[in-house]
């Protein structure tokens, strides 16, 4: 919406605006191009950060920057170019690379925001989730609903990063947060390092809910999602496809999205979660949403296409999608990924606008 | 309740209750005691059917009564004695043993009762539903929500048996049935003989929704549930109880319920469905609930109680247990089953009454 | 759907019946045509009982039959004729004319079955729910959820009548019934005979909710809908549709539904209540619908017809409509009620049906 | 929590800070303190606006500025002190005074930000929502969920003054608005000036739901909620206080939420409405909350602390609460309004919170 007229500037208009001055007020008419646009214009832009700068920099961080209480984790985050140098990758979601060098151990620590980890590459760390060791791999999803106690510890030779994905915006500016210390360090029983959490034996098991458990707190049970059940439910996608059978987003596009056992909902209250194949050579139609999203490349490589910038993309690389700008994908022919195709991990916060009756989605002709 | 103290009869009483007749009135000072109970008493009463003998009957109906179009299935149903005759397992529960001989079609119909299989023993038939062949193998759990199209084939050179569950008689009660034929035969497409059926490629892979699906009909999209992942489930259940951790429903005693992976709800609007473990050597807690069960033993050996009936079961045998009638059961110690243990599936009419905010359960002391 | 074809009958057919027969079975086949109808074909017929001769022998048991502990109320219920002499309207909900002959008490008690009281004529009893004595008039509809405690007493030198209706049929279904004796006689204090129950005073101002009330039990804490505010809600749809704007049901015929004011949902998880105004001279057009209604005549005069049943009914008389049995009301042109038109108070069982997916409506052409 | 110990300055790290900033990175642990607190620390500060000088700001306006397209509205927002001149009374409510001259209208628009009206002195205007004008008067609370279309026009001769209360902040935070002009001027049939809106004689009625109406969208049909309902509500409520029956909040403290009669959830999806009565005399409980609130006082004075602020307040004051800032009221003795009492109207996030399981509530001991 443009910017509307304005009324003629008046002594007495001067002393009127003079007056809401003093007694903290401003008008409307002044503000609703902005505070009331005709669709949304986010404050934020579209950007990509490569990979290869932040691992280094990570890298960089682990050999000068202490991990302790306090500051709590070694976590870098994405500040989108256009909020202000705040670490905010778009105006709800936090995106951040966290690094644990060898025999590192983070502090235990519990918060209101909604978090999740997901692995790119490597392997060594379990986050310890009230007392139940998780471990962590390439391609592992990891929610973890707000107010659970958790830390991590790299029981390897090598250090780990991973990202680390947070709803810390919203919160900012919602302001209901919480956070509380708690012990500076897990007891030897909790650095097992098993390949199976508990939560993966007790929730991990298609359509098998414990009759032992008779509710659930908000936020999935299930702690981690392994990279093999993605992997293969993806491929299934693209099977039934290939076999004349429904399934994919549209041709050559398969997509799951991480839901929580015990309610099939989003595994976050306020984030959703989804891996996306795009098959050797295909492009996805452009789609706008409300909300933003964060991606990053777990696989393949190709272009990305989001409002009027466009991008060539390998593993590792993360960027934002703001609200209401079209956002597509090409993957590469024969980019050499195991799948020969582009696996893109996406965060959004799509789950806040639908349980607000907020939410909109358009295909861009 | 007692039957309550009537008023005296007298000449006007006499006149009063031919009037009522006449007008087709019955008061309710004659009536409570039976339609008002202190606490449920079932119409219906405990009752074990051998398995030895269902398969010996259905495999003789196999061979003298066709499976075709008007009588659509060789299923035998489970009479309960206390119910006049009826083929009613419990007042809301119809149990069945289906049979279907080398080569066999059972025609494709759809109705509005809710029914699933679960094969206790044997192999090669698949059910097909909505044009999907679903495999059916020991210990595999298919649900079937209500208005969907199914046939089944018989692929191999036996005969194969299963057990069908439904809500006939509840719906029987509520009288809102619906029935249609479909196509007398299934295409050739339809014919073949996957190892797992489309549904299993789509939904079956834990808490990875297919993005493609916006919404799901009532009842779990999910087409088959296989034995190896139920078996694990259980089996993870004891090996948490064993290293000290919760899991189990109480010691010595896992239990997983069949859900809908679209909402973690049960896979049947009317029917609840489980599978329980109960170790070596361990007897159950007796509780009473409101709601009837139907069970099956599907390996292992023991004794069940149920009200003031006990008996000695092995595999295939089914039971009911009616309405706020104490259960229990003990598995038989070296029972020679593969994981040592009595492996009991159950149905009920749980949701029913829990929609209704009618379910009750009670630990018998 | 007709009875399937039934194998021939062959020595062999008939050891195989004596088999099932001894081992409590029934097959599918002889009996699918009454189990699995192509669509509900209703145990309960159509019936119309007259008001006057409702009340005409409750007054007469008012004289002859005591009210008190055992028997618990001089409720005298309609029995369909096709239901076997059961005190049944229908196969799932019970309705009864209550009479309390001057001074009389019925002692407190509560049961699980679901309950409401509706007023055609007279005045002068209130109920005590919980403590809270509720006042009842003509036109007054009285909700009370299962397991609450209530009494009734009347206060004043005349007899009172009303209906009672509950699911007793469909709990004596499913068998989850609990029933307890109260006190015998409620306190001086419970005795008081004001004008609104402090349920109406604190739940009873539209869309305005008590702060105080975190949650609420299943079914409505509003203990009574008074008249005057049904029938200005009826008297608004009407006149809003002859303005030109929607509001009625179809032309001519108002109607509303009582709801929870705490969930916007039915009085009672298992029965749905109404009251329909259909304009003088105007025929509604027929429908039918799985489940079963009952209907009580409120005001006006005019000609029901049941599937093939027809009759002319005036104040206080009561009528089934089984489930899928097409019903349509013509109002009589100028029938000298209040408002000029037919009323009808309704109530149905379709609460449990929507609850399980298993209601359909369709107009009849 | 306070700012963590950083790291020492030293040459490597002041280049890794460097490689931040020029990859667009800021770390976590020297932004932790100010994003992850130990509870909410609101941006907002407590403040005060005096009716007397916003209405006087308000009719300065209505003199000088035009009300048309473009601007829309004459609405003067309050601006809290400590959120950078931004027009928002706290992170995520919009509160503004509207004024309309004689014969004006505001022309029609709609916007997908949740709204509503409330009256604390004057008559006269109609709000026109999807052609339906509904009369506002003092005490009348309107509530407009987003994307409906609506109007103002003035048919007095003499101005008009409101609030309004918007979640414009929240949605210029989730950037998911939309907005769109409608008709410069409504149709002579929209310009009448009925005492009830057609929504009120639709859904005015307690727990009466038109059986006509099948869904509605989000937020309340019921467009009016008159005073005189509000008034009796609080008034019934401490009379039933008074009698030794529950339902005010505590002692001498009665309290309403408007809620949607569809639903029984609150009118808006992003906004809770309340009017609380603080009787004569009594000071309530100090609590904190997440979310922030605005009030308005609507009769009555007293004083009112907000954390470390406390003023006297009457008639149209109003004040923000922010998020965990302890909350408490006192109403004067004899303060001369006709319930004897302190009225205050509210308004909060708490749907949002409450959706997003952030909600949080305490005494303050």
């Amino acid at each position: 919406m443009k910017a509307p007229d304005q009324p003629d500037v008046t002594p007495a208009l001067e002393e009127l605006y003079r007056g809401f001055e003093q007694e903290l007020l401003v008008p409307l008419w002044t503000e609703i191009g902005d505070l009331m646009p005709t669709h949304p214009r986010s404050r934020a832009v579209p950007h990509l950060w490569k990979w290869e700068n932040l691992i280094k920099l990570a890298d960089q961080a682990g050999h000068i920057v202490p991990v302790g209480r306090g500051g709590e984790r070694r976590a870098i985050a994405l500040a989108n170019p256009a909020l202000g140098g705040r670490p905010f990758a778009t105006p709800t979601l936090w995106a951040a690379i966290q690094y644990l060098m060898p025999g590192e151990n983070a502090p235990e620590h519990r918060h209101s925001q909604h978090a999740f980890r997901f692995v790119v590459e490597g392997e060594g760390v379990w986050t310890v989730v009230g007392g139940d060791p998780v471990p962590m791999q390439r391609g592992d999803f990891l929610p973890q609903a707000g107010w659970n106690w958790h830390a991590h510890h790299n029981s390897t030779s090598k250090p780990m990063a991973w990202i680390d994905g947070l709803d810390i915006p919203f919160q900012y500016a919602t302001e209901a947060q919480f956070f509380e210390y708690g012990r500076d360090e897990i007891s030897d029983a909790e650095r097992i390092t098993p390949e199976r959490s508990r939560s993966e034996r007790l929730w991990g098991h298609t359509g098998l809910r414990p009759v032992s458990v008779k509710s659930t707190a908000p936020g999935s049970p299930l702690l981690n999602y392994k990279w093999a059940f993605t992997d293969a439910a993806l491929a299934d996608q693209l099977a039934l496809e290939a076999e004349g059978y429904a399934g994919t987003v549209e041709q050559g596009h398969a997509a799951v999205r991480y839901t929580d056992p015990a309610t099939g909902r989003d595994v976050l209250p306020t984030i959703r979660t989804e891996v996306h194949r795009i098959a050797s050579g295909v492009e996805t139609t452009p789609v706008k949403e409300t909300g933003s999203s964060v991606y990053q490349v777990f696989d393949g490589s190709g272009v990305i296409t989001v409002g009027d910038k466009s991008w060539t993309v390998s593993r590792g690389d993360l960027f934002v999608v703001p609200s209401w700008v079209p956002f597509s994908a090409k993957s590469e022919a024969g980019s050499g990924s195991d799948s020969g195709a582009l696996d893109l991990f996406r965060f959004s916060d799509s789950p806040v606008l639908e349980a607000l009756h907020l939410h909109r989605i358009e295909t861009v002709k």
